[in-house]
């Protein structure tokens, strides 16, 4: 007990001033002052590479710094929320493509002009977050309006009509669900009914439906998690069918975990652990080289994508909280152990002590493959929300052992 | 001189041995006995993985058993010239999404129904390389109305108006050239060109226009050539304007090679040697593993693209191309020896002498990442036509000597 005590002390210490540390680094390097908003695209010492402004970072950013300047009295601190402000006036201002039309741009120039569109719904899914947080933390009803607003256009486009989305009809493309879709929404449900009772009821029913089609990835009598099903959760065929993400599906485990700590549903919480968490993590863990794998084949198959192999730096952050997460709900040892494999892999693959935050693209045999710190798809985000809530997970079980 | 000659002689007999395996690979594996057309997603031992049909990949497997057909005294055969007619049926029947309209899917179901569009012209592109060698080896007027056809059709997208693509126009997307426009465009010139004056007189302007336009791509007073630059040839701010790819950049420099050929023009020769192939190896070879990266950095930072280190199979049978044409045009036995050690290098990484044909992704070190054979990028083309172009100079080479 002692000993368990002390280890995860060291944990809580680590990962608290990692914390620290990282944030330190988005803040010296990633604010424009210009313009508001965040540069996402910084080489190994920070510096500025690209000055293009990525939708869903800079939605995920406003989001971090809220959430820390909401949860931890170190980080409340003026100039966190200055720029989380800087950034969600940008995002109001620049990030929607056609105003009145809620369709948001995936990449924007620095003063804020459309570069690309993406057909879906993510990068209007992380101006949600963001704009709820700064409703959150300011009080400001502008910010909730607009998250509530764009709700209701993600919602009416995922189970009404996707056609504001864009994606032409084709005949031989299968109606496909990306686990990416309900897992999004489930966040999302948890982010705008977090202490607030009346949108909690408005999208109970939601929540339920995001868990529903969640659940319908598990194929093959429980013997799979597949990133793509068909509508009614049928195994689609080919490459598609059988596409398998470890990493989203541990993060999906713990947005599910949430839901059924949420419901008080352990019969749920056990699937969950199985499917979502020990599933993953036995298919996808290189047993060689250590770490995750970027994408497999359900049936063994070499993937198309060139990347498989590689290890990411988020597949293992959505892991450290998946597995602390279940250990703190279940108190089942084996998942503390796993928390403590992939952290220590993870701490000591990614992690960067020379310049600060972690290198994000490792190849399979854990050498640095992209010395970046952030690019069009990592931001101030994945790493910063791990730490922050590896750090109230580790609080909340010492506290639970005093 | 014997000596030079004897290795000339040995490259000759591999590369000749070569193409008969990997053209038995592609004919035992590859052809859709039901509806026509190619399968493309073949595992290792060339077992069919997955049955979609990737519109480049027709069009170019097309092309290729008509071309082989047409200029190899042992491929005048039946099964491939029946396997040719067949996938120009099911392109002709299936490729365009909405017919009369010409533009073409990018990828189809096993039985023709589409199933995603690409917003560029590239499977237009591999269309009319089809129907056109169908046309030469065939004599059917209808393969050559269709090829003209959607030639006017291409032209018209890239120098009139581009609409058609169904590309938004977003106010801060820059005005992109990327090189693979005009290089696609000067090889459509010769391709249709060929032993046709008249096409060659209709698309003289237009063939100056591609050369003069991939020229621009040279940038930085000679010392880098970039893969996008501005319609007015001026270097883009950001990743995109850095971005380098040396494998473009050779097999850009063979289009030129042939170009400069026909016009008779020893000076331009001279710079296509020195920017798009000697200055392209110098900066993309890796002076640690051997092997061209896939993509660079004009100013050396880390691209963010994941497979950037990566050695593909494409970009180094199109330098072994490049070399040698370089070499049988100036005679400059630099250029042959680095058409052996790239050579050299291909067929000791990529060749796979259990199965045949070549894997296609390695890991810097040069170790096989994906043990696919062919895939959505990856079919009956690159190795193919380097082999058989390498086994044609190679001869005309030998017969100089003689």
């Amino acid at each position: 007990m002692e000993k368990e005590r002390e280890t995860l002390q060291v944990w809580k210490k680590r990962v608290e001033q990692e914390l620290d540390r990282v944030i330190a680094f988005w803040m010296e390097h990633s604010h424009d002052q210009e313009h508001g908003g965040f540069f996402t695209c910084l080489g190994r010492d920070g510096k500025v590479y690209d000055h293009l402004k990525y939708v869903w970072l800079q939605g995920r950013q406003v989001w971090m710094y809220c959430r820390l300047y909401r949860s931890f009295e170190r980080f409340r601190r003026v100039e966190l929320l200055d720029a989380a402000r800087a950034g969600g006036e940008f995002l109001l201002r620049y990030a929607r493509v056609a105003p009145p039309g809620k369709k948001c741009a995936f990449v924007l120039t620095r003063d804020g002009r459309p570069v690309k569109v993406q057909r879906t719904i993510f990068s209007e899914c992380f101006y949600t977050m963001a704009m709820n947080e700064l409703w959150k933390v300011t009080g400001e009803v502008r910010y909730q309006s607009e998250a509530i607003e764009m709700m209701d256009q993600i919602i009416h486009w995922v189970r009404e009509d996707p056609a504001g989305l864009g994606r032409p009809q084709l005949s031989g493309a299968l109606a496909t669900e990306p686990m990416a879709v309900p897992m999004m929404l489930l966040s999302l449900v948890e982010q705008l009914g977090e202490e607030d009772e009346e949108l909690t009821n408005m999208y109970a029913e939601l929540g339920d439906w995001c868990v529903h089609r969640i659940l319908q990835h598990v194929q093959r009598d429980g013997q799979v998690v597949l990133e793509n099903v068909s509508e009614d959760g049928k195994e689609l065929p080919g490459c598609l069918g059988r596409h398998q993400n470890p990493g989203h599906t541990l993060e999906a485990g713990w947005f599910l975990l949430q839901y059924a700590l949420r419901k008080g549903d352990p019969k749920l919480r056990m699937h969950i652990i199985d499917k979502f968490l020990l599933l993953p993590f036995h298919s996808g863990w290189d047993p060689e080289h250590g770490g995750l794998f970027y994408f497999q084949d359900a049936d063994g198959l070499c993937p198309t994508q060139l990347e498989w192999n590689m290890k990411l730096w988020w597949p293992h952050s959505e892991a450290m909280i998946a597995f602390l997460m279940g250990y703190s709900d279940s108190g089942d040892p084996a998942l503390l152990h796993l928390f403590y494999k992939v952290a220590e892999y993870t701490f000591r693959q990614f992690r960067d002590p020379e310049y600060g935050e972690w290198f994000g693209y490792l190849n399979q045999e854990g050498k640095v493959a992209l010395t970046i710190k952030g690019g069009p798809f990592k931001g101030c985000f994945h790493v910063p929300r791990c730490l922050a809530m590896c750090e109230q997970i580790l609080g909340a079980l010492l506290q639970r052992l005093e």
